[in-house]
């Protein structure tokens, strides 16, 4: 059998190999306009109100980690994909899948987690499956939440909207939730502080849509990282994108581990961080905004969108360079969400 | 370690093990009126519309069998999930876990399948999300489903509203999606025609809400049978339920292997067929309707909700004795859906 013939972690890595897969094989089979935008969520029209609708399975290793676990992660996760949306989210289901012999003690932590992450969003979690199946048959516990959101009439954000000219805001450091998880793994042992910076990012949202009706593009650098993300926007708006090296904030601690390990923090997986695309004069009223929250404070503008290289993404490097982002190819950190 | 600690097969069975995780564990930590209803679906308020929402993880193994694959029977299950609150399921979200390793053949054969199913339920796929785990973290490929759908405002219709004197009118035959599972699974050899009967039940749904508007309660009897089902709805409405073994329709190959196996058609999962409580009024003409339907035309009325023993389901045999039908304690057979 060839190697093109199976699905490789890779298929899931959120990078270039995801999105052939999606691309070529998910998308053909169900040929279906709101799908092909391939935005966090999908925005429907239900007697007359926009909804936002989004899913997402959480497979994290391991469940337990500094600053959350997967049962927060998949809230806040949730959250964020119909934040995405411009939407204010409202209720999630949350279906979980769980290996015979799981304690049922941790089971009572995760289920505490997501209520507690529910409450703190402000969402609702309304309807539920559970289903265990044979030791073996998963690892510990995987976790399904799907989100509905209300969409405000004046509001249209999607991956296609950006602009020439906009700027593009990043709500803080990059490559936390990543470095975090991947310190935890067997085998590795790192002293550290880092922890991962899952959290929800609705009512920031909720406050920068209220500021300005010129926001093109939201979207969370979660698998496959910043740059994922941007080249996916660069894609589906056929615009460049021009960012610049040290305008992008990492924390000390994050960018020495990505450095000893080779990882490149733009490739890492956020998990309460987002880049917004605004026309170039609401850019300033928006950074200011977004820095009065607590979840905002290292808010940067990080570059911008242009009329040259569509579909690429270019980075000035600290030392005057440039460098091409490309849209990773595969998975670096498998389980990574 | 205490086998009281720790998940087994029997909590995700459907029956009184699963019911006992759900209400002792989960819901309160959730602690939420909408999730607390136990219905299919929840049935949420949006901006004035009356909306269902529902989740279901699928893990059935095998992955294909006659009648149908883990792709289909995933659409399937949720349309009737949002179908079984009254509602028209409209959009449909679907999350993929695949085992690395897995045949890009077969993922595309899923994909179809999928495809396939939602349009002839007339239902959109609009969102989903691919994670790929490392060999061994999965068995072959899990799927989520979530759905939406659109409440017409005259219907209420939940597992709390049946009352005594309600007919109670099945829609055809039990067993054939479990023991078709049952006949796939490896080490077991059947020479059988059966197949499952996964079918999506909205359009009869639909058909039978314009005819009466008074339905009391719907609710397709899959992980668990009839049996919890049946034991569900007699909790959650406070009333005793009377079944008549002489009425309930078996296929006479499935009747033969469960006797065969030592198993009960009323605990074998379905994922075709439904249950209707109904004022005795409508009874008949809600019957002549769903037998009209290809997917009804084994309808039967099975017997009527009573005064007498709330919260158990009484069985009069063909022999003329009576016979408590309990909640299925655990799994009969695990990953049937």
């Amino acid at each position: 059998m060839n190697k093109s013939d199976i699905i490789t972690q890779d298929h899931g890595g959120g990078g270039k190999l995801s999105y052939n897969l999606i691309s070529e094989i998910i998308l053909p089979s169900f040929d279906n306009p709101c799908l092909s935008k391939l935005d966090d969520g999908a925005s429907l029209n239900i007697k007359g109100e926009k909804i936002a609708f989004s899913t997402d399975s959480y497979t994290v290793d391991p469940i337990f980690f500094p600053g959350g676990n997967i049962g927060d992660l998949s809230v806040n996760g949730t959250v964020n994909d119909i934040s995405m949306c411009g939407a204010a989210p409202l209720y999630l289901s949350a279906a979980l899948i769980i290996e015979e012999g799981f304690l049922i003690s941790d089971l009572k932590k995760i289920a505490q987690s997501m209520s507690k992450a529910a409450n703190k969003a402000g969402v609702k979690i309304v309807t539920g499956d559970t289903k265990v199946v044979p030791k073996g048959a998963a690892d510990k516990i995987f976790i399904n939440t799907a989100g509905i959101g209300f969409i405000p009439k004046n509001i249209n954000i999607s991956g296609h909207n950006a602009a020439p000219g906009d700027k593009i805001i990043l709500s803080g450091t990059i490559a936390d939730h990543g470095v975090t998880i991947l310190t935890q793994r067997k085998g590795i042992s790192f002293d550290t502080n880092l922890k991962s910076d899952s959290a929800a990012l609705n009512k920031i949202v909720e406050k920068i849509v209220s500021v300005s009706n010129n926001i093109h593009t939201l979207r969370d650098p979660t698998r496959g990282g910043v740059s994922a993300v941007l080249n996916e926007i660069a894609i589906q708006s056929k615009i460049g994108i021009k960012i610049y090296e040290d305008k992008i904030p990492v924390k000390k601690e994050a960018a020495g581990i990505c450095e000893m390990l080779g990882l490149d923090p733009l490739y890492i997986a956020n998990e309460g961080k987002f880049i917004i695309f605004v026309v170039k004069q609401d850019a300033d009223k928006i950074l200011a905004e977004i820095k009065r929250d607590k979840l905002g404070q290292d808010a940067v503008i990080i570059g911008e969108a242009v009329l040259d290289h569509p579909g690429k993404v270019i980075m000035e490097t600290k030392i005057g360079g440039t460098r091409i982002i490309d849209m990773p190819l595969g998975e670096q950190l498998p389980r990574i969400c």
